[in-house]
């Protein structure tokens, strides 16, 4: 008996090849995913980039050339581009092509893309929770994805074979999968990934603008905990506008618990209150051993960073 | 010519051995400071895990013992035990010897501390910026204060010279030195330390208690950015207890700009100001990149987390 193994789809669009686009390009080559990948990128300097990496067997300037007889059609720009791109897409679409996206907010997203999309056409929204503090081309590889989750959120009634599909393509780029309410997903995101940026984000520009504090003193002594949140704040200025401006209502609502939880901590600290502080300091101690159980961390003291001098 | 290379001191006791003065410990044997290392700890597993280890010749179940004729004495316990400690310790020290501290907050220590050091004794406050998410004497390492910054705050009138053994000690563990008034390092390790490590423990804390996203969910799609600030969040709750009791004013002050900041990148979300997110995003960018040429941090994406499966 033989096994005749074809990539899953003939050919596979990606209308953006920065850090995720780019990155999905190696991981199909690597499970081999698609019999042709066709890049799309506004700007020459990616599509150069682009080029010269050889991630894609065809490079387009407009996004119409790109999905031409396309299957399968990922939206990997910033989520402010997607309801544009939609409708400059739909005329081209072919018949059971699947189109979805990489977007980090979804409820809005579902609704830009949904009503653009043409009958007979799939959309499976998707949000692959993976990334670095880098962009570009340049920035992606093949291992991104893999040991991490990407969530679907299919409206109801979308294709069960068109999210199986899907399904089955982020697990041979090396992730698990979850299905998952947009509005849901939305908050869930808000306190694993869109707080946490926000609060990065802020606490930078605090430093920054401390008239007490020179910004030398701030970069020498920023191994006391600072330098772990300008990584995060390093991450892409379009990207996290637009998650911001896209995700506003889950936002507002976690960063207001923030607030309150904040809020009683700074009162411990007023009221010399050392219980309340030692309780909590201890209680999200377990969380940490529960991510490293869970492979969504490593171990290694410092994230590993080199024992090495400059460490 | 020959030139006779002998250790600084000739004995040191450190009083408090988890992750710091274990971790002086390697780095003084690396660098031969000392003839002879006397730890002291109050707790029988933390002296059996050092016997074990080896990292001291002698080994104290009593400060009063452990500094007898010592030339170097280090509080390297949480700082809420520095008072006490140097009240038992004074009357055992000898004439000349210099004691010092590796304390995270300096104004109220420099006062617990100085006013029971006996007259011929030399203080020479020290806070070496180094640490990771472990504590406890196995976690230490001769390395951890490579490249990294120790600051003294020698109060006004302190012997000239034991500054500069101190300096000179440092140096030779492998740090740089930077001589700062005690009220300033309070206010600079307030917003790279203190506050980064504050909103960790927070933002934590509000993800463990929101009764809309389960803790399975915060701990599978932590990869989004949480997972970053539960390093810190999982460092150790009494020495972070004292830190925010002893360093009350400067966190307060700190955290009262951090909250005005944080209350104007709410309005922006809420009105959809994306100049204003972009702005900020874009200038976050720049310290991080400072602080990689300044050897703070490692350039490599995601810390450098091992791109295999499960980074």
């Amino acid at each position: 008996m033989t096994m005749e193994l074809k990539p899953l789809f003939g050919k596979v669009a990606l209308l953006g090849i920065g850090l995720i686009g780019s990155s999905m390009a190696h991981a199909m080559r690597r499970a081999d995913l698609a019999a042709h990948i066709a890049g799309y990128a506004r700007s020459p300097e990616t599509l150069d980039a682009a080029k010269r990496i050889g991630f894609a067997d065809t490079l387009h300037d407009t996004p119409e050339a790109a999905v031409r007889d396309a299957d399968f059609v990922v939206l990997a720009t910033p989520i402010g581009a997607f309801g544009e791109l939609a409708q400059a897409i739909a005329p081209q679409l072919k018949t059971g092509a699947i189109v979805s996206d990489v977007g980090s907010v979804k409820a809005a997203v579902v609704r830009d893309v949904a009503l653009h999309i043409p009958a007979g056409v799939h959309f499976v929204p998707a949000h692959p929770i993976a990334g670095t503090e880098q962009s570009g081309p340049e920035a992606g590889f093949a291992e991104l994805f893999d040991g991490r989750w990407c969530v679907l959120t299919p409206p109801e009634g979308t294709d069960a074979q068109a999210v199986e599909t899907v399904k089955m393509f982020w697990r041979r780029c090396g992730s698990e999968v979850e299905l998952m309410d947009a509005k849901h997903h939305d908050i869930v995101l808000g306190i694993t990934s869109h707080i946490p940026h926000l609060i990065a984000y802020n606490i930078v520009g605090t430093a920054a603008d401390l008239e007490t504090v020179t910004q030398s003193e701030v970069i020498k002594f920023s191994a006391g905990g600072f330098r772990d949140f300008t990584r995060i704040a390093a991450s892409d200025p379009i990207m996290w506008r637009d998650v911001f401006l896209n995700n506003r209502e889950a936002v507002l609502e976690v960063l207001g618990r923030f607030y309150e939880d904040l809020a009683a901590l700074q009162r411990a600290i007023r009221w010399g209150d050392g219980e309340a502080l030692f309780n909590l300091f201890t209680r999200t101690r377990a969380i940490r051993r529960s991510i490293i159980e869970a492979g969504q961390d490593t171990p290694a003291p410092n994230f590993g960073r080199s024992r090495a001098r400059r460490n």
